[in-house]
């Protein structure tokens, strides 16, 4: 019989990769699953956890032989791990990433390869939790959840439909963006709400009576810093290699801010409440949209 | 038989309102509870969900012989309100108010009324969700929950003490604060939040392709812009009414944003990594403490 993917590399087991392997072994279209990354403990545990069947360390044994090779590694190390697996890879292999930035990471893989392959295909499935690393992975994160693929002129079609199919067999929707465009897209959606909850929780926790501060906090707060809590090193590599997208967003909302600082401070009830309700309208709007995912999450907490 | 409260006079009978009476009904310790306010139908709605035994739309009939009366409005309207029915009060009466902000409410009072009279207990139930109204009420808000009572030192014991015991009825928390320090500590947990919330959603939903953007809305936006959907009317009350300590934790936070702008433009990876990490040591640190709310919260939702 035939599988969709007879043998998928992942390399860089973590939420994400992990919970790549786990839905596709629970969709029945994949073979083998290797795991290859740096930690040697991380691809044990992977593997002692299930979530792959056997590992490599050296990266060019981990895709030997491989038809699927997904980098699944913070979107800094992409370009220098590709470069690294490149001689190792099958003819017929299908390269593709989960990073949530595209034109940087299609910069980074001309600038270390040359060009950007054929059969390298851009994706990014908009999904994760505040938690990291294999242990955390399960096979519903990508259920109903968003995947966008970011083919250039150059990429193969026949590899955009074997990266399509693979989400697909996951449970996500999938659809296709300009690299560019996703970049702007997930600035204002994921990068910058990430960046505002890190900056208020350092914030307040440099405060003298930080302490105090935390004590009295409530539920509202603990859902709007629950993104605070996630991997520091993967949210910096974002924020820088999607700077420019994210500062011009960032000056929008700057410049929103702006504008309440100076309804506060010369008490413009009814301005205020103007943003505000605009806010709750555009909310409420959206609600069904992102009502769809609330089943799965509440499974995740 | 005595009870802890005879007549309990609610006027406002939202979410917060409405809880206080559903939690005291439950737990047994009032007797006859009477709503109060300015819309017939919001009132009548409460009593027929039986939130309320029955109703009057004139204050002064609304308090009459009540020996507990609780201020359940926004914060801009508690001092005319109290203006209103204090002709109508019981000499035994306890009144207090259920205010996100404190200093601005004793100041309003004060201004109104002359003085701040010796049994008004200005008190806060950090407690809330985004929805309001009667119809959203329910027993359990304030399990667990922290109530912060601010006296003066002209407020009589023995009302800050009765409060005290209805708060603790409903299974809260109580403790005490100056009613400065709440507002310093309540603008950088909940008010500074919500603005913050407000007005990312705002700012997106202003962008041409903000319709797409909400699109490709993950769970962690989600969670991020829950408190958006708060009452603008009430958040833009509670915003003018503690402008000063919002301000100053406002600059404190915009000082914290214009460093990670900075460290972005510059890629100065080493210094966001540095802030994200402090961050999500300081919201695991203090985790355990939100932790507690999370049983309540997943029922909420």
């Amino acid at each position: 019989m035939s599988m969709l993917i007879e043998r998928l590399a992942i390399i860089g087991v973590g939420l994400i990769g992990g919970s790549l392997a786990l839905a596709l072994r629970q969709a029945g279209v994949v073979g083998e699953i290797v795991g290859g990354g740096r930690s040697q403990r991380s691809l044990q545990r992977a593997q002692s956890l299930g979530v792959i069947d056997r590992y490599e360390v050296d990266l060019l044994q981990a895709v030997q032989g491989a038809d699927m090779v997904v980098l699944a590694m913070p979107v800094g190390a992409i370009a220098a791990s590709y470069a690294q697996l490149l001689p190792g890879l099958s003819a017929d292999a299908v390269v593709t990433d989960v990073g949530s930035t595209k034109a940087s990471v299609l910069q980074a893989i001309a600038a270390q390869l040359g060009q950007v392959p054929a059969n390298f295909v851009a994706a990014h499935p908009v999904a994760g939790t505040e938690k990291s690393g294999a242990a955390a992975a399960f096979p519903a994160l990508f259920r109903n959840r968003r995947v966008i693929v970011t083919p250039t002129a150059d990429t193969l079609s026949p590899a955009v439909a074997r990266v399509e199919a693979m989400w697909q067999a996951c449970g996500a929707r999938v659809s296709q963006m300009q690299p560019e465009h996703h970049d702007t897209v997930l600035a204002a959606t994921s990068h910058l709400p990430h960046l505002l909850a890190f900056a208020l929780v350092d914030c307040l926790a440099g405060m003298d009576d930080g302490q105090e501060i935390f004590t009295y906090a409530a539920g509202g707060f603990r859902d709007f810093t629950r993104i605070a809590a996630s991997h520091p090193q993967m949210w910096a590599d974002i924020c820088t290699a999607n700077a420019s997208a994210l500062l011009a967003v960032l000056d929008r909302y700057e410049h929103t801010l702006t504008e309440l600082r100076q309804a506060i401070g010369s008490a413009d009830h009814a301005q205020l409440v103007a943003s505000f309700e605009r806010a709750r309208q555009a909310r409420e709007h959206f609600a069904g949209q992102m009502g769809n995912l609330q089943q799965l999450d509440g499974a995740m907490e």
